[in-house]
Parts: structure tokens; C-alpha cells; sequence
């Protein structure tokens, strides 16, 4: 049965590059004007939580070109608030530059003269991939909250059945940050013969009871908004703002390092005068608000939802009685992790777990720990030594 | 003007202290049974932030005797959800025991038998002292929102009038964690001639932006229910729940350290089994939830709001162009600082801020950080070494 017909009114493209966080844009080595393709798969798909979709539609894009031998094809996946647009900028939308554009373009660190480059907006997601609010072939109606869970892995083998569609065979790397991060690590778990490389940055094996717990207070805010109507608000002709907002300033204290906020806003008044009232007082109030606020005006509730799910779930070595160094017993691809030094939501620490489970297989891993004063997002940022980082690694893969 | 009468149907007398935290609540050390007391100020107070209250009344309870010479007494300040109910138990209700019921009674650190220990509920409160589910007497209705936002510099003020009231004209010692160390602080500033010891427990000089932010986002989920009504939701027959749970469960968070959580809910499931819902799957979401709904049946919304308001305006400093040992300069009082290790909302190097800034001018201070595993919840907690270090502090004090 194929799914239901995309809400391309719906489909928002948000971009999370800006001057202030990421560095400017420059048309001079940015991939440039891009565009979203679309490949519709109408299998029915068993997902890892047991539910069965009706087939699934992926919107993608592409940068560079793929060589003769399709092997130089580099999948980027994207976390929680990401999308397909990784890179160049839409035509008819000078504002909506790729959430990745600083690392990827001709002389970039994911050099697009050498690599053919895939962003893919992952299933569930709210960018144009079939998710809560594609239609429910079975109603007529948006899926809304009955969209089944969807896990890491069950990206990963959609992603996997986007590369058959292609043509490629085996990715010459996965690169991902945060929930990203985890896709390309599990990549490289399910798939040994179709990655040859995985970068696994900010990321970590599996989320923290402190993870889980920021992550239950964001959906509570949510699922208890009245505007939510149990995840079917779409005919309601509203959208659950108040709970989205909120979960997106908790979201955002956690991407940030308390020094980086510290140096950033500090105790900084917005009117330079304390005014004694639950407006806006401090700087930092105001920058969150304004964070949620938009936010909230774009992205779809139940996919966040989903997204923080999936982050919960990831836990590689569950089934291998809680041991990630048997989970990943089967990698063969080189793998590189990136961790930030002010990166508190998954900390170094985490990712030298997965570095020394990898180690002891003998895998070749590679181990980098930024000095950042960016805490988590520092991944997106175009931090110089990141940036070296990632580039040398990548120039040492054959295409 | 007088104010208007007590809510005494509004007043819930919460207790923190439980065996799972705070150790077994044994009759025999325990001040015992105990009774509100109650101090009507009927003259107009003028705040810090410039409104003029019609009068107030404090809620207080008393443990020991207060000697001939009236140089026993100390006060215990209490945090964001404290109340003047600090220790000992209600004849009526036995489960409603003081919540440092583990630090005071007869041989406890703070020895009832040797000190006069006053606890009282701060303005602006929802334990039976004037606040906003008093009655506004210029309305004949519920301040609610119309209640001014009050400061730790206005408590202290108070709690100097309470001590009038009580013929103390100088404190043995005035004792809080969090933000009731913060009064401490204060107090040791506002009247360095009516405190011979301040003790300053888990707290910190300033808020940080991070800290600030945490708070706004709870304000923010409270301001944002609908169930809120501007603040004017006591004659609607309703409670903002929604609002309450959201900010306790984040509060929760916040409390509690990384590590304690990973050793206590780790990533164990619920019901034994993956679900795949959005139901509780983990043991920490059920923790939270159970304790966010428990919180929201009890507290004051009006109240959450204004307490998260006088922790981001303490800033003793600020009056002195943010220096901090200037803010100090005055303070004769002896000062004990206690830190936990594992606090990250006020980590031990906030308490060593002032700690420098006071032996900038040779004050008598001491110092303590105690390993603790509980994080900000520690000074709640019974370890062993926080109350010995409390208990040799106070007994070098001649009451």
C-alpha cells in the first residue's frame, strides 16, 4: 500500500545555520542552490517497536557528484531539530541555508569536489518525510500521535534502502552529530559491509537517567498541553505552541555550556534597570523565549515527540546484556568521535566509552576532544580545530 | 491597614523529610510535637521593589527555650519550597514532620536543648504567612498576581521584625540552604550587629545565566497554563496543575546529581520491557511525574513564581558594582560556607566566591565541602560528615 500523499504545506524548512552561531554564509565555496528530492518506497516497513507502515516517503537532497564506481557517497544524518537540508541554500529562499553549510561545500571539511554528499530528513520527521502529519492511508486523516515509534535503527534501514535507490552500495562515510552521532555509530554496527568510515560526534552509547529525564519533562510540557488533543491537532486548526516553546528552552539550556551562557548573557538586564516583574528581566530570558518562540512556530509536536523517543531508546548494547564493547563486536569501518570539552548534555566522558568498547576489537579509532566553550551545539559550530579535525580525517578516505 | 485574613484552608503544611531521604524520623531525638504560631505586623512595609504592603502575618514555629538573656536564638531560613515548619511533628498528622527534622532536635546538630530555634514561613509563602492566596483588604479578594514581588532583602527584614516581636535582639546564629542560605548571607550584611554566626549552606552569591534560565522556564510553564488565569486563579475553582508539575519536575532535575540518578534509575524500565509508548517507560520519568503531580497539589503557584524571583534577584553585589567583597565589607558575624561536591546547581566554587570575598577582609569564616553523592538535595540529607561539621560549628558558639 503506498502512503498517503505529502502535506507539502506542511514542510517547513528550518535552517539552524546563522552568523551569530555558525559563521557566515559564503556563496564563494557553498554548494549553492540546492534543491529536495523525493523517493517513495510503498513496501510496507516493520519497524524495531513492532508497528507496520504502509511504505514511507523520504524527501532528500544531494551535493556533489557520484563517481563512476559509487564510492564516494557520504550520508549525513540529522538530530533531533535537523533536517535534509544540510548544505547551499534554496532559490526562492535566501534565509534557509543548510543547518551543516560551514563544514560542507568545495574546500570544505566534507569536501564536495571529492564527495557526493546525501542529507535525508529521517521517517517521522516534520520536513517533508512521511511523519505525524502525512496522511494515514487508513483514515484519510494525519497520523498525529498514532505515527508508530521510530528508533535509530529503523532510520538507519531506511536510510539503507535510500542508498539501494541510489545506486551505492557501501557509503564511504556516515557523519553525524548528537542523534546524528548515533545513527552513524549504529550504521556501522548493522551495516559493516555498506560503511567504510562513521564519524560519531557529540554523541554518546545511550542517554543518562539526567538525559531521559530533561527529555520526559519536554514531552510532559507536550502531551499535557490542551492544544495537543492527544497528538491530533492538525483538524483542530491548532498547535500545541505553549508546550513546544517550553520544551524547546529546556532543549536549548541543555545545548548550551553554563560558562558559554555565562560569557554570552551573564546577568545582563534587558532594560538595564530591574523592573521587578515577570516580564522579561535578564537577557537570557529573552533569548530563550525568543528560541521557544520560534520554534514552536515551525516544527511539528508529535514529531519532537518521536525524535526524543528515539533518542531514549538508543541503547546499542541492550541486547547484548548492557556490553557495548559485544555490541560492537561486528565494526569494520574506521570510525572517528568527536567529543567538546563544555559539552555537558553528553559529555567527553560518554564518548570515550564508546572508544574504548571499540579499542577493544582492535577497530580503528580515531579519538578527537575539542576545546569548545559551545557545549553540545559546538558540533554545528565552525570551530577551527573541530573543522581540522574532520578534514583530515576525511581527506585520508579514498573516494 | 491590617491584612486581610489567613486562608487557613489554603495552608498545606508540606514536608520534605521522608526515610528514603532524609533518614528515619525517630521520636526519641525529635523536638516532638509542635505547633504554628502565628505574628500579625499591621504596619505598612515597603519593599525592596518599591510597593507598599498593608501589613503582613508570618507563620512560625519554636523548638527549645529561649534563655534569660535571650542570646540562644537562631533561625532557620527556608528554600524555594520550604516552610516554617522545620522540625518535630503535627499532633494531628504524623506524617507531616519537619523538613530538617534530621538536623534539629535534642542532640541533633542544632541542639534544641542548648538553642531557641525560631523557623518561619517567608512572605509571600503558601504555608499560613501572608502571601498571594491571602486576601488583598483593598480588594476584599486573593492578592494572586497583585501580590509584589518580594526579595531575600525583604525576608531578612521580616525576620528581623519577627525578632522584635520575640525580644531577640541579636541571632546566636541564622542557618538556611539554598535560598536559605542566601538569607544567611544576608543577614550577615542587612545586621551585622544582630548575628553572631551565619551559616551558608549549598548556596551561592548570585544567580548564574544558567541558573536563571532553568528558572524562567518554570516560570514560563506556570505563566503559560491556562489553568493560570493571570494569576487569578483562586476564585476559578481551579489550580495551573499543568504549570506546577512541569516546574517541579525540572526543578527535580536540577536537584538531584547526574550520578545519584544514573545510581538510583539508571535506564531501568518500568514495567520490566521495552513499550514503545509514551507512557512511562523508565523509572526516572515515573520518579519525576510522581513527584511533579505530588508537588502541584500542595503549592502555590503564585508563590513558585515569586520564590524563583528572589533567587534570581540576590545579588548582594549588585549595589556595589558587582564586587562582591565590598557587598561583604560590613559582615561581623562568624560564617560557616558548605559546599557538596556533587551540587551542580550551586557548584562548590560559588560557595568559595564568597568564602574569598569574605577573607578579603580577614572575617572569621569557615569552610566545608562535603562529599556527597545527593548533589543540591544534600543539605537535606543526614551524611554523617555535613552534620558533623554543622554540629562542631554550633557548639562552639556559647548560646
Amino acid at each position: 500500500m503506498a502512503p498517503g500523499p505529502r502535506n507539502a504545506d506542511r514542510v517547513f524548512h528550518w535552517s539552524a545555520a546563522s552568523a551569530e552561531t555558525q559563521g557566515m554564509y559564503d556563496e564563494s565555496n557553498s554548494v549553492g542552490a540546492v534543491r529536495p528530492q523525493h523517493a517513495l518506497f510503498p513496501e510496507p516497513f516493520r519497524l524495531r517497536a513492532g508497528a507496520v507502515l504502509p511504505g514511507y516517503e523520504l524527501v532528500f537532497e544531494t551535493y556533489g557528484e557520484l563517481n563512476a564506481a559509487k564510492s564516494n557517497a557520504v550520508l549525513v544524518c540529522h538530530a533531533l531539530s535537523g533536517s535534509h537540508h544540510v548544505a547551499g541554500v534554496y532559490p526562492d529562499n535566501p534565509m534557509a541555508i543548510g543547518w551543516w553549510d560551514n563544514l560542507i561545500g568545495p574546500g570544505k571539511p566534507l569536501d564536495t569536489r571529492r564527495f557526493f554528499v546525501i542529507g535525508v530528513n529521517n521517517l517521522g520527521g516534520c520536513f517533508g518525510s512521511t511523519g505525524p502529519a502525512s496522511v494515514n492511508p487508513a483514515t484519510g486523516s494525519p497520523w498525529g500521535a498514532d505515527f508508530p515509534v521510530v528508533t535509530v535503527e529503523d532510520w538507519v534501514r531506511c536510510q539503507a534502502a535510500l542508498a539501494d535507490r541510489l545506486g551505492i552500495e557501501r557509503f564511504a562515510a556516515v557523519i553525524g552529530g548528537s542523534l546524528g552521532g548515533m545513527q552513524a555509530l549504529q550504521w556501522a554496527i548493522d551495516f559493516p559491509d555498506r560503511v567504510r568510515h562513521s564519524l560519531v560526534i557529540a554523541a554518546a552509547p545511550k542517554l543518562t537517567a539526567q538525559n531521559i529525564a530533561f527529555n520526559d519533562v519536554a514531552r510532559q510540557a507536550i502531551l499535557t498541553d490542551p492544544d495537543f488533543h492527544g497528538g491530533h491537532f492538525y483538524d483542530k486548526g491548532v498547535v500545541p505552541v505553549r508546550g513546544l516553546r517550553l520544551a524547546r528552552m529546556l532543549g536549548h539550556i541543555t545545548y548550551l555550556s553554563d560558562d558559554q551562557m555565562a560569557v554570552k548573557f551573564g546577568r545582563m538586564l534587558r532594560s538595564g534597570a530591574l523592573r521587578y516583574s515577570f516580564d522579561v528581566e535578564f537577557e537570557i530570558e529573552s533569548y530563550l523565549r525568543y528560541q521557544g518562540d520560534k520554534f514552536a512556530g515551525y516544527f511539528d509536536a508529535n514529531t519532537y515527540l518521536l525524535m526524543t523517543k528515539a533518542l531514549d531508546y538508543f541503547d546499542p548494547a541492550l541486547e547484548h546484556g548492557g556490553n557495548l564493547s559485544a555490541a560492537l563486536a561486528g565494526v569494520r569501518a574506521g570510525i572517528l568521535v568527536v567529543a567538546f570539552s563544555t559539552d555537558w548534555r553528553f559529555a567527553p566522558s560518554r564518548s570515550r566509552e564508546i572508544v574504548s568498547a571499540l579499542l577493544e576489537h582492535d577497530c580503528d579509532v580515531s579519538y578527537a576532544e575539542i576545546e569548545s566553550a559551545s557545549g553540545h551545539d559546538s558540533f554545528l559550530m565552525a570551530d577551527r580545530h573541530y573543522h581540522d579535525v574532520v578534514r583530515a580525517y576525511l581527506e585520508h578516505i579514498e573516494p
